[in-house]
């Protein structure tokens, strides 16, 4: 089968060398997966991998410029090749190879936006890394959303038929309840409800938004945020035609008694995504909202004490990739 | 089989009257549980439901000085009568039973005291109506502290083999991260090693802590309460030869990634609930550690809309009745 006989390819950036990303791309070639992902990466690393883990690999370099040009063997991987700066160690990042990765990621978005890949799949980065060559980063995620002039960026994570938006990330517990105002709520609210009808095509998306508080506040006894922020934000939404149920107490919100909804608002990370990973360990994939293009990745870290080691599961890659496909409509 | 020949009875206390809990307590009725059981409340308020549910019900009056005495038939409970000043009407909590039903909780307590009862299961109650019938009430769980004098309650909830204790409860979010001392952590943790210890059997609990801030604040990125307040509180206790691990991330404390703990300790409410209820929707027990009884209680509340409906599932209540059982020894 040719690359021109199907959809666009998913552009999958391997992410830090020295962790399990290289290893986890690896894990594609040989699946149906490897026709329809262009890795970027260097070449050097790919091989360096496989060689200590004992896999057999080809890589065929890719051309944008002609999709269809290059076959592919059975252990074949189509590679976007960039240069590292320096050979990739295992378990220990080197911050001479950051500039080059996030080259990678900018090689990757582009090419979503010009048409040449139809979607991005992200393997982890080490932050702290990158920050350690003297660039200021705060995650894929942000890095992403400046790229593509972005404002609002929301977070989804996505086990199986279950999806959990956040209203904040990776703030301090204490720096929370400040933070959700309702305009920022509203503003997280439409670009959740936007993207599960543009990217997930969920022509009228039935969305439960949790309660800040315990109990959903229990009529302001357990704090006051859902009467004064959360419910007006709610009603001025409903108002406006949208779908929206709650707020609703996370520990119901889950369950059976929420019924079936399409995506769970939680207001914070601890909030939804304990749930989350605990229904969808291994599998679950991070997929970020508001973007002009699609974006998922993997829900796990660089996991640099098992880097090389062939312990790692690369069941959240392959869900990303599959996810990816899904919404990019290939 | 006669009462003498089994363990010491149950305490049930069937809750609210206008809410489902007389009729979970209908559902004990012809199970095995039915001889294990003396429900405590007025027993008009049982035969008005049964009558409305079109079930057959004996009651048989329940004497503690004599537990061998009345024998049972298969439509019957065992209740410890009390009487309640008005008739009960589904749906429509009455402050004039307030002061009856928390007599019923004394009369409960008091008789796990002294040993007529191995242990005390509640039904759901209204907060709300006690309040209004000008009493001083903040829930079950205080209530029993204060009756039994214990300093520290800890809520323990369960679902099959997943135990999850929570560090701070009934608290609005802005509250928790101030409330979260080492004091209060030291002590929230003997309390739960103790009795998992004497209550579960569990020789030497494993207990996985959770941090506060999402990642576990990610060494002080995300908020320093792990450093400053969780990690130095861990320390101390297992200096002292407690079996501790954390402070771990909240989304990695419920997955295979953390092992399988005997309990996880969730610093409040919404981090810990959300995975337990999902887990357990419907079969998820709530226990009182520090108590000097065995106490469980439902998951849920009073169900107001349909009580009297026959629509309520009593599966929680037959779990908690189980769950005493064992962590009674009987």
């Amino acid at each position: 089968m040719a690359l021109t006989s199907i959809s666009k390819p998913l552009a999958v950036t391997a992410g830090e060398p020295a962790g399990i990303g290289p290893e986890l791309c690896l894990a594609l070639a040989g699946t149906a997966w490897a026709r329809r992902s262009v890795i970027i990466t260097d070449p050097d690393v790919l091989h360096a991998r496989a060689e200590r883990l004992g896999r057999r690999l080809c890589v065929v370099s890719y051309d944008p410029a002609k999709p269809g040009s290059a076959a592919l063997p059975a252990d074949g991987l189509w590679v976007l090749a960039q240069r590292m700066p320096r050979p990739a160690v295992c378990g220990h990042p080197d911050p001479a190879n950051a500039a080059a990765l996030l080259d990678g990621l900018r090689i990757a978005v582009d090419g979503c936006l010009k048409g040449d890949f139809g979607a991005l799949v992200t393997a982890p980065i080490q932050k702290s890394t990158i920050n350690d060559a003297g660039i200021p980063f705060t995650g894929h995620t942000e890095f992403l959303a400046e790229l593509t002039g972005t404002p609002l960026p929301v977070m989804l994570l996505v086990a199986g038929t279950l999806r959990v938006a956040l209203a904040s990330t990776h703030l301090p517990l204490s720096a929370v309840p400040a933070y959700i105002t309702a305009g920022r709520l509203t503003a997280v609210i439409e670009v959740l409800h936007a993207d599960l009808r543009a990217k997930f095509g969920i022509a009228d998306p039935d969305i439960v938004v949790c309660g800040l508080n315990p109990h959903a506040g229990e009529a302001g006894h357990l704090g006051r945020e859902e009467i004064e922020v959360i419910e007006p934000a709610i009603r001025a939404l409903c108002a406006a035609g949208l779908k929206l149920r709650g707020p609703l107490p996370a520990d119901t919100a889950f369950t059976p008694a929420a019924g079936k909804p399409d995506a769970v608002l939680a207001m914070y990370h601890d909030q939804g995504l304990p749930v989350l990973k605990y229904a969808g360990f291994g599998r679950a994939v991070n997929v970020t909202l508001g973007l002009p293009i699609v974006r998922t990745s993997v829900d796990h870290g660089t996991a640099l004490d098992i880097a090389g080691s062939g312990k790692a599961d690369a069941g959240s890659l392959l869900a990303a990739v599959e996810l990816a496909a899904k919404l990019a409509g290939a």
